[in-house]
């Protein structure tokens, strides 16, 4: 008889759990994972062989460790594009943005601490949390999924959370949060604990408004999430980065695992990085895109939230999944986030949007019939 | 005045720590890491630029979340090399086996339960379960470095650990277990709790002795660690995988981050698979050189522990920290891992060894005068 995963002695909070991550289905049109569409120019896919060719040359000895050469470009591009200047000493990088997470809560958080998110966000926070043995407290938003601030401040007073999670724009539903919320936020946070302020700006590059970048001025406690998966095209590079006080980045070196970061990984994104402004080109076309997709689904009478990312939350349906499946019956996969009458498309190609377009307008006549 | 980690609310047990890895200092001779010296073939480095290349034409999309075509690899040197039969249901892949131990932990250990090692051993093992909330149990060794088995069954009834790590060959030590000692540590850790044993066995393919690989069979809570980082001299890779029973593959995934290992990690590790002959022919020129400088290290009159490994732990010295330094002097590199009276030195290459031997030849003449 096989042996089962609940025949093994695993953590109690894991059992009857299911592996987090959308189903990878082979379909026409993929618009479920928020990657970008483009795929690198050829001249940037021949510097990262190139790049690697070098790399592969000392592979039998182990990476730089403190990836300080990497670090180096990220403050680059963080202080070219943010209007903020910030050093290697400020940046940090790692496996995903998800590694850059789980390194700050097993750093600030961790057994006997908590965290809070405001919900719905980004699910791998609150996944991650458990992973860590963190606590997870979720944390209240308005109708329109904005941040219900004077509600936000009650929690972080009644909780005292260790860690406050603020994801901007917001995953799954686009919405941005004005810098001065997040300082808000920061400044009920201190008065409750002193506790730490993670900005997830996984999708920034995507926004109408700023990087927060300029705030961490004066507040050591904040830290801004970074990744190389959407606006640079790259999901499959899993680069993640972080900016920050340089004494968080002290901090999280006592709990990274030595040489987390390949050698070829820092190879690929610094050669991504030498391209950055034919990456940004793209950024600018999704923008368009993703705008064009609010306008043509408020037309075909859908309901939008704000969206300042890559991806738009349409509904509203009675039952969502149910217009999922219709919309995948259509070769188009988007995605249920288990948001109640809500789904999630990402911007892709203009053909791509386009066959979207044409499903939801079939499956809101269906639905209406 | 600048922000100290001090200032920050990181956790009480991270206070007053140091990053863990050894001095990467640039001298012309560095034995300390238990890195291969010999660099990739020219054919496989361009093999690793090939299929990145490929791999970077598809980067804007997330990798493979289960990397199937790598595990399938990996299982068919397993199977090849260890002379039992696994797939790829029994094998999981992550960013170097600290990952691989961090994610066994997440699953099996953290807060609330402990994992016992026999030390002195790999000292990650006990970081990753401070880094992980797994309480660490201390085991004890004879004077020779071997398992005392009556003080470790005795450790595992008392302590009832939820892990027990086996590290064959034994780092810093260059031990092996025998079959036998872990058989009967992994009867005594089921009949304490049932608990689940991991063999470390990073350095496995320099051993005299065979891989645990066939005690996999009727054991589900046996889990065999490795690495691509020694035998396949890709320390830059960050490649580590574990072989057991299917439900350990499935528990694993609950906690692994989606997407952990990227793309070019992927396809450089496939890479390395198709030259599997080639780095194996490398591990057999360390094999003999490890002996011969076993044979020396005696000669000269140093006591040497027994090594399966590409290492040799030497001593003894009434103060290692001051032969570790006169070695430096000399400028060949070693590494002092905190066992008293002890150093280690990797197997270089024939001129390193070389200029290792007549460095310690000089330091023994320097010592005893």
């Amino acid at each position: 008889m096989n042996t089962r995963i609940d025949d093994l002695p695993v953590r109690d909070e894991l059992r009857g759990k299911s592996p987090y991550g959308a189903p990878q289905l082979d379909v026409p049109v993929r618009l479920n994972t928020n990657e970008n569409p483009y795929p690198l120019p050829e001249p940037l896919v021949e510097r990262i062989a190139e790049r690697v060719r070098e790399a592969a040359r000392h592979l039998n000895r182990y990476p730089d460790r403190d990836a300080v050469e990497l670090r180096t470009k990220l403050a680059e591009y963080l202080t070219r594009t943010a209007g903020h200047e910030v050093g290697p000493a400020n940046v940090w990088a790692a496996n995903g943005s998800n590694e850059v997470l789980q390194q700050l809560l097993q750093t600030f958080g961790g057994p006997g601490r908590t965290a809070i998110g405001f919900e719905p966000s980004y699910s791998m926070h609150a996944l991650i949390a458990r992973g860590t043995g963190t606590g997870w407290i979720s944390g209240p938003r308005n109708d329109d999924f904005t941040i219900d601030l004077a509600a936000a401040e009650k929690a972080i007073a009644e909780h005292r959370p260790d860690v406050v999670f603020v994801t901007t724009p917001n995953n799954p539903t686009g919405t941005a949060v004005p810098p001065e919320t997040v300082v808000a936020l920061y400044e009920a946070a201190q008065a409750a604990k002193p506790s730490m302020v993670i900005a997830d700006e996984a999708y920034i590059e995507f926004s109408h408004g700023d990087s927060l970048l300029p705030l961490l001025d004066g507040r050591p406690h904040l830290v801004i999430s970074r990744t190389m998966s959407k606006a640079f095209g790259a999901a499959g590079l899993r680069l993640g980065y972080l900016a920050a006080d340089p004494a968080v980045v002290d901090a999280v070196q006592l709990v990274r695992l030595p040489y987390h970061l390949s050698a070829v990984t820092q190879a690929t994104a610094l050669a991504a990085l030498e391209h950055t402004d034919t990456l940004l080109g793209y950024v600018e076309q999704l923008k368009a895109e993703r705008d064009r997709l609010v306008g043509e689904l408020l037309a075909i009478g859908y309901e939008v939230t704000a969206s300042d990312a890559n991806f738009v939350q349409f509904g509203r349906f009675a039952d969502a999944h149910e217009a999922w499946r219709k919309i995948l019956d259509r070769g188009v996969l988007v995605r249920d986030n288990g948001v109640p009458g809500w789904l999630r498309v990402t911007a892709g190609t203009p053909e791509e949007n386009d066959a979207f377009l044409d499903a939801v307008r079939e499956v809101k006549k269906e639905l209406n019939a």
